[in-house]
């Protein structure tokens, strides 16, 4: 069979790139080796979004009758509903679905192992690589459930943890600490270097992890490197490499995620790397081999589903239309959805040609009706120009906010304009608008 | 004393106007007759959004001891606390504040009625009209604490009714019988049209009223245009224009609310009224006496704060600047803050020359994940620019989501380019940037 584009990777990246090619007229074929929606779906993303949602419930609702069937259930049909969601439109679309494990030695040179393990070949004019991540384990930190567990594994637990050792300090670690401590866990998170979700604003940072510990609780260990986790009889032990250990009757693993390119049977040079192992791409998610693309976590940080929606759709545009014509890049949201949720956007590094305006929610009146003054919204803007360069926000609809922010960077919308719309009162997003 | 500028009015309108214009260096004062806030702090907006909140509270907590009397207090504190806060802001930035009422008879002559009595003349090149609006009452139809209420006096109630009679189908009555309803008051909405909230598009409205009576039990009556409210010994009696009679233990009028024009001691034909009694201006906030400008509730509807800010910057910019380079008067939000919110930016009418997106909540990850897929966004979009014309918006963060649209019609971000923007994964924002 000949294609126009073939997309190797069956998650949100994969589906949005399959999507755009075939509503643009491409003969277009996805190959995956798992259930439609991929990893995001049935192992990361969707699961920890149900976790947390069911622990805001149990947070606001004070109820202690916390349902681990119920949930696990809740996540399996979430799954199914997304994987036949996705196949109804992939289908309406006319692309083709291959169930098998792809391999890919050139652009010209894709095959297909089947679940029979017989192999077929296929011929295309185009690659995307959508392949995702998968989580990083070590022979001594690897799940061992029920005790040891992980994202993909979090419903294979038999009851809540009493005491849970949270090995990770990122987006995973943190957002599934704050879902344990809500259910009334107590939790020890150890981090391995000097702050939590090391890819955010400092101060912000800081307003959050003083949240995280007058809330919910939540001990965060830094500079603590987990080098092994153990199941000691009722006990898990981990060992830090500065020598210290700490015991809980749990343990959870999120100490990141890398690129998965399990599917490159060609040469190793000539697939260029990042020196994380993620696959190196350019501002149009072309990689070092013409003809094939990358989009999502396959190409590194940020892991998010937003971001590589937005390659897909950067790819396939540079991919119809070329360079001149094609949608560039532009920063997306990484959010954390802890119950007062962090994010950040763009760039938001201190700089001399830039300026930063900090708000905080005590000023706003849904805040102080809310009786939920605790954020913070950071804007960082270039002094010549005026145009908004990057936030981050810590609060309640920090990730709504922001994603106006969002809409305003990628349209060019310069910060005194953006102040200049009054938005809708009393809300969080005034913290925009205020004068 | 000889000013620039001289604001009537010290709600949110006046304010927003004062400030403007003493921050781009005009001497500026405020005349108010009631404390700095204004009715929206003291008697409407600030007290629903407090009781609302509650309600919510009450709602999702699900516990009976709902404390009026700590709610009274927390209206009077945040009324405080804006109040201080504006006077700070005013006064920073220079702002003389004059405690009175003002009469005006001509651009030329305004002067203020102390609360001594004595009556004191200012002289300003410019007046921007900020006095707001008054709850419409009849001698058929008008508060009598502690049974038949009205927004402002919400608080005065002793105990929580047990049935409550709401008068009035518009964003007030809207809101304030869902707060009951959701402390668990059986309402009867008397609504004198055809359907609720006439400003917001039909279909979503059928939709919301739905929602009203499966979550909430709001009965609500339509075509029942309440000629009398009376108290009869421990009961509330309503009659209606067809004849119609309803019972409840208390009543509470929300039948609209007129412009604020006892300021005016002119000759009646110098300053022009639209047919429902509110100050005529023009696309730059002008009313018919050169140098006599109008913002906020005064001006008809829609009556909300941040059309009323929208309004004050348009009049300042273009006292200042002039025709050519003052800032246009955009469409801004108008939100009913129920537990789901419902409400309409833009014109949402239908035409020819315009097509509608439709976007059901139950698409969406965020929605199904929070089981809260009730609701819909539509769009409207011209068909030849495909500019966002308006939109209309019921379910969760709809408000927000609104904001968004606002900020993308003000910059005229096409929809096709708004779509193009992957939103933060999963927020109820992705109905946006969804394939």
């Amino acid at each position: 069979m000949k294609y126009d584009i073939i997309v190797i990777g069956g998650g949100p990246g994969g589906h949005e790139a399959a999507l755009a090619a075939a509503q643009s007229g491409l003969k277009t074929a996805m190959v995956s080796d798992m259930a439609l929606g991929g990893r995001a779906t049935w192992g990361s993303l969707v699961p920890s979004k149900v976790w947390l949602e069911e622990a805001h419930k149990v947070l606001l609702t004070g109820h202690e009758n916390f349902d681990l069937g119920r949930l696990r259930g809740k996540i399996k049909a979430q799954g199914q509903r997304i994987a036949q969601n996705m196949r109804i439109r992939l289908e309406s679309a006319g692309v083709a679905i291959y169930e098998g494990k792809a391999e890919l030695a050139s652009a010209e040179c894709l095959s297909v192992v089947l679940p029979t393990g017989t192999s077929i070949e296929l011929e295309t004019r185009f690659v995307v690589l959508a392949t995702g991540s998968e989580p990083i384990f070590t022979p001594e930190m690897k799940p061992m459930p029920p005790r040891i567990i992980a994202p993909r594994l979090a419903g294979a637990m038999e009851a809540l943890p009493s005491r849970l050792l949270m090995v990770g300090g990122g987006v995973t670690g943190v957002e599934y600490a704050s879902a344990f401590a809500a259910m009334g866990v107590e939790v020890i998170l150890l981090q391995r270097g000097p702050s939590l979700l090391p890819r955010i604003d400092a101060e912000l940072v800081e307003a959050f992890e003083r949240w995280l510990f007058a809330t919910l609780r939540i001990k965060v260990v830094k500079n603590a490197a987990t080098v092994s986790l153990k199941v000691e009889g009722e006990t898990v032990v981990a060992h830090t490499a500065s020598g210290q250990m700490y015991t809980g009757s749990h343990g959870f693993i999120a100490a990141g995620r890398r690129a998965d390119t399990t599917f490159w049977k060609g040469e190793p040079h000539l697939l260029a790397l990042t020196p994380e192992g993620a696959v190196k791409i350019n501002d149009f998610c072309q990689t070092s081999i013409p003809g094939i693309y990358a989009v999502g976590d396959v190409t590194g940080a940020p892991m998010t589903v937003n971001h590589a929606q937005m390659q897909a759709r950067v790819a396939v545009s540079h991919l119809l239309y070329g360079t001149e014509k094609a949608l560039r890049r532009k920063p997306t949201v990484e959010a954390v959805y802890t119950p007062l949720p962090i994010g950040q956007l763009g760039d938001t590094t201190a700089s001399d040609e830039a300026y930063f305006v900090v708000k905080p929610y005590e000023a706003l009146l849904k805040a102080q009706i809310a009786e939920d003054i605790t954020g913070m919204l950071k804007v960082k803007m270039d002094k010549q120009t005026g145009q908004i360069l990057g936030a981050s926000a810590f609060g309640s609809q920090a990730i709504e906010i922001l994603g106006l922010i969002q809409i305003a960077m990628h349209a060019n919308i310069p910060w005194e304009a953006l102040r200049a719309y009054p938005l809708p009162h009393p809300t969080y997003s005034e913290l925009l608008s205020q004068l």
